[in-house]
């Protein structure tokens, strides 16, 4: 069974069991380019129905809207919101068009369901609009960017709550190795004494301070400009509207948004997504780093640096048996090089809005939520799979210290350093250690050595 | 029901239904991080399978695997290539190790069915193993990436018939519009005609020379490292199989795949992938600026440059009645964008490489299909649905071309530049027609003045 | 005449009459890269003179440099700060080792200034060495971030300056066109009125944001490791030495700079540089927008949309006469694509840092400038030579606003979206303009129709 | 003394010492940018010159010019090619217009220099014109590019020349080590034998690789769009003057350049430059790869890797005596890094691209020359002074050799995947070598133990 629907194009039929209409057929039929359904993304197929239920709420107090059909459409969106009809959101996440696709998917959907709800046929629109009803007083250059925000904003909390939960597996670490002597290495050459504490609080204070700079961001995300409707200039919104929108959408959502300051601005500028997308991919380049750092210090087992050990979580290779791989940091690797590269994309995107609109916000949207996902997803496995378990070799970190040349740096004070390089030097040729180089030389009182060069003392000087 | 499985860490029930063993069991345990399992590439799934039953053909030849068991995994790989068992590909296809996980769920699902097909319970690998049958001769380092080549081998062809079809549909528009005279603009300043035929001729050149590039970087795909195992040196392969395996699997997939010169720098080297992410990096590029072009061509409809018209695919707006958008070269804008960024992490994970391989393969891989299919699915859209349609407003056009100051340009060699320039200005200034400008001030014979500003002539002047 | 100078790897003549010495020459021979002194930045030269005056000032004050030492080092380093002996610093900007070239390039000048100061000869270190003295406590990996984070707050304290001088210029245009009606457009299609000033304060409000993210970046440059040392420890560093250093060193230079939390994490996290590329990236994607839509705008003169006129600041073209271009937006364009290059290039060396140190900093250091002095720049221009002196074609703007289908968006709440549809396409078809079109069919009383469809009301309908 | 000059917005004086006019005044005057003049690109200075020589010697032959104007011309040109007048060359390497004042810059030098040789003053147009005589029949539009793919082609020459000196390099240390076993590792883990012999050859493919690729690229270049003028279509170009003047061209410039097969394609479509800029990057990922494996190859000298040692190019740091570090890896990494950020400002500048002209070429060309005059140093510098004298620590690359657990991948195929398995958990466990195990357990006898473990063998198993 079929009903029949109509456009400016002319009419089409529609299958009788779904929700959508003619402009999401169209649009499915425009863009199969991903394969990727906006349901996808359920956080935002959730937002948009919060701000369709918060315009359909605005409506309603200021009676643009008889109370029937705003309830029939508040009835629907709390559906959806409930986590029901998502897989009614089948236009691709690229689409032509700023996201007209996406709201236009929406508004169907929740006018049928809506018609439903009232006891009329799908496609009676007659009844209750798509355009007229659900979408009055709002265009998608309001209502998409709207959705996109509340729907980032959600996922960069949780990110930023599994930033945290990262940062304190390397803080919990930090403090069991924190009298782990080990040696610095500065360009990975052997530097001076620190302990393996000061390693996992740095990486700690790293993931920290860009958790804190994703919360920033996306406080940005709510200043948001639903009442602009097509440019900013609210053209078409009843009188009222703007105000109550908001303030139902805060409520719905329980996300604090506002108005933004200037919705022409808004509307066009996308700031707020590029430094959600920077904010992320700071932490992506130093996260990587950190993966680095740990696929390093964990190389071996008896041929690389074998300060640490990972726990192991799969056999590591199909034809080298017993290699254990340092997985978990590899694929956290590719999540951080993904976020880089949904970041390029992002700002290619932002940089080609023109004039009073930025047509490619579906592609921004979809890699933000991508990122902060896949971030998320990235900072729990490492911290539960991996740090967590990490162990220390002491004994090793230990020896490698005290045969170290770079401990001749300590006598430099004493020595000079001129004198305290031929040291070092003559260490490197002989492995001889510095400490009895220097004993050996008469250069300092074997007593005031054991004292200069121990490297617990070293590795906290102040 | 479940089975017994074990590996070195331990043992594990998997479930009894399923094909996959305790290996892919970890990986999709480990790797939760994209959703997207490994069967939405099936290029890659069935290139797996075509590695496979090469190593088991070539086995056989050898002798080194029983004509039962080699068999049963050509079989069992048929079954694969032919569409069957994708499902059973479950891992993530982002996972650490360089494609471990995704070799092993492999090996897993054709030592299963294999063991099926020979008359034994799934798990029974004392009758057929994953390691030492399904992948005798093999390490993940070789057949990872040799399966990778060939699926992007296959993709990059689709893209480039893809990209001729697009070509072919700029020709034909080019054709059409060759007599069709307009203002050519440099700067998005007036400059001086030429035809609507020429501008899309042009952009045909350009397609046409992308898919050359993406030709030829594909052609770098056949060299592949089968039969390098580990780190490209052949530990553990057998005597005759590198050179026997690679010529069944260029019969079996029938692309003319061959020995990489030096498969140590293969299984590193990564320049394979790199070339055609830079192809089709230089495509995606050049599309966007085409996509850019139409887009400005056809703005309007009244407060435009309104050159040209796009065929009307869907309402354009959810607000502004009568809006018809460009939305399918948006669409393909954001293809371009996303390549961009893809392109961006496969450099990121490319350069991330270190000693004897990159372990960031997977990523490369997962991001190099996507972004040859969507630039496929992109040209044949753009192509049949937006390009192909095109028209002309040949009496605008005409109008633009003759009221235009840039026509004093024609006069430069005639009464030099400086005098040209005061005649530029003036219309400019006024409005009136270079021509009619040029015969008051009685430089130039009318009828030779005629001649000097035919606009046709002018299009086409060699 | 030469002097004869010695390192660890042996003796070699420097040049009498240069300050610098065998460190300084071996670097100028090892990285003839670019061709780029370190001297091309002045900055760096200068807050390098400010840390070694800042250290030497604690050691005085410490007692652990005589005075007589300490004194001749701050004389030195205050000639420096001055602007003398610049030409001095001669490595290449781009140099391995994590920037100790340029701080031995540092280290030497200002001992053999000092020696000179005292009235030693140049070279003659035993009296004031230019690592136990001038280096004293002190470590490349401390100075050289401390100094190149001193250098980059100048440089984005005078982009911020001149950010909110460009932001000033558009709010300005804003003011004077405040009642200039025009077409908005979304997607390049003709969409609603607003007006100019709207499009020019949208502007102003993105610099301002920008400059606020700028500024807020900035602020944690002020965060620096000085007293770290080799790798954040504070090995070697005299008891007291890191809180005077810093004390000093904010009198010194006036900016108020603090400790890191972490001066460990500090000496390899260079979070603070990530954060000031990033927000100098944003700012230049969205200026490189504002500069596409200037340059829209501004195109024609007669077959663009020739909305608003630049002041014309040289010939266009060497062959067309009259054209002239928009070559300060394009300008500035340019330098926006080359602040994403940097900022790229900056985001490579960052995930590249190993362990305690990222030995790539001078490469980050290099660009970090080059792009806030270029934005600077660009911002002093665009204001200057182009927004300041925008003019409006008022006549032009209206009458696209009054043809425009796009104000049948206006009759949505009365007509419905379906009858407006068909009243926008009529317009478009027969360019009657829609308030004609609606007076004819009786739609809507005529005097109504003059208020509904009043472009000035509709531009700020709220 | 000054002389007065004119254009279209009005007159100038201008220095009478100098040999350019009002056109470059006013490119001066507003393009203060980046401080780096044309003449730092004295290639792009010498083309330019051989474009405008060529169009002269054009011009004789065909008769549009007179013999003494066009000697003249010619003179001026090739003192510019000697080398001569370069310091006039004084716009800024980033200006708006698509590169006319750098045009402009050239033809007024030229006009004036050649009225100079005719014996009359500088800036005595009547005599000789800077537009209707120096730049007749050409456009910036194709003068510009042409000069520009020139000078890169010249570069880009240099720089596969400079790659083949690296590639040698590597080549000949992969002859000296041949014999050298070491043990290979995955994802940092130990694996199993090869010789650095080995590691060095595939070096020198790598790079041999991406010289062809560049080399490919460069012969891109050769296709100029000269006698194209404005967008192509060769208007106010005399005619016969295109043919000629390419085939001058490639006599004077000894570069067999050849038409563009569509001029108004060639003219808009900036392919040749990201194709150039992807082949260098292509080169600079895998290059800084190299790096970073050389570094961490020679990490230590204690507590790293030290399989291979680094020549001693300059102490390594203020602070740690005797510490050298891997100076030129880094100072290439960091070039290798600029690269990529040069490309990615180049593909920013090319996707760019409006209609029928690219107007920020200068930003391309200004990269594009840095980066292969950058990657030309950089090779030279890491072949001459870093790869050439690279020795390996042969003892240590056997010991680790010995001891690995990797060993027990040659058992597979004689002992299974399992039960290999078990002797490398042990190995790894106890520190006992496999073959020491596997011996003790009577898996296989000794004397086959020593062939199968031969890690000679092993390296080179084919």
């Amino acid at each position: 069974m079929q009903r029949e629907e109509h456009d400016l194009i002319g009419g089409r039929e529609v299958g009788a069991e779904v929700y959508w209409g003619i402009h999401t057929l169209r649009a499915v039929e425009n863009f199969p380019l991903t394969g990727i359904p906006l349901s996808s993304h359920p956080e935002l197929v959730v937002a948009l129905a919060a701000v369709k239920e918060a315009a359909a709420l605005a409506h309603r107090e200021l009676g643009t809207l008889p109370e029937e059909k705003a309830g029939a459409i508040v009835g629907a969106c709390r559906e959806i919101r409930g986590g029901r009809l998502h897989d009614q959101f089948v236009v691709d996440v690229f689409q032509g068009g700023a996201g007209t696709s996406a709201n236009m998917n929406a508004n169907e959907v929740i006018a049928n369901r809506a018609l439903e709800l009232l006891g009329h046929a799908r496609g009676s629109y007659a009844h209750l609009h798509p355009h007229d009803d659900v979408n009055r007083s709002q265009s998608t250059n309001d209502v998409y960017p709207t959705a996109a925000k509340l729907a980032l904003y959600a996922a960069a909390g949780r990110l930023s709550d599994a930033m945290s939960a990262l940062r304190n597996a390397f803080a919990e670490r930090g403090g069991v190795f924190a009298k782990t002597v080990k040696l610095g290495r500065t360009q990975l050459q052997d530097a001076v004494p620190m302990t393996l504490g000061q390693e996992f609080d740095a990486f700690a204070l790293t993931v920290r301070d860009d958790a804190e700079l994703v919360r920033l961001a996306s406080e940005d995300l709510l200043e948001v400009n639903l009442g602009g409707t097509a440019i900013g200039t609210g053209l078409n919104a009843d009188a009222g509207f703007a105000a109550l929108a908001v303030t139902h959408l805060a409520a719905v959502s329980s996300a604090p948004v506002r108005h933004a300051r200037d919705r022409v601005e808004s509307t066009q500028g996308v700031g707020g997504f590029i430094r959600l997308s920077g904010a992320m991919r700071q932490f992506a380049l130093r996260l990587s780093k950190i993966c680095n750092d740990l696929r390093l210090l964990a190389s071996g087992p008896r041929a690389g640096l074998g300060e640490i050990r990972l726990p192991e979580l799969q056999a590591g290779s199909s034809i080298m048996p017993g290699k254990v791989n340092p997985v978990m940091p590899e694929a956290v690797n590719q999540v951080c090089f993904d976020v880089v590269g949904a970041d390029a994309a992002v700002c290619a995107a932002a940089q080609a809005g023109q004039l009073q609109l930025n047509a490619f916000e579906p592609l921004i949207v979809h890699h933000l939520l991508n990122s902060a996902n896949r971030l998320e997803a990235a900072c729990v496995l490492l911290a539960e799979r991996c740090v967590a378990g990490i162990e220390a070799d002491e004994e090793h970190l230990l020896v490698l210290v005290e045969n170290s040349s770079g401990l001749a740096t300590a006598l430099n004070p004493v020595i000079g350093y001129q004198r305290a390089t031929a040291l070092a030097r003559q260490c490197q040729a002989t492995g001889v250690p510095v400490r009895e180089l220097a004993a050996r030389e008469g250069l300092v009182p074997e007593e005031e050595l054991a004292f200069l060069l121990d490297p617990r003392r070293l590795a906290r000087p102040s």
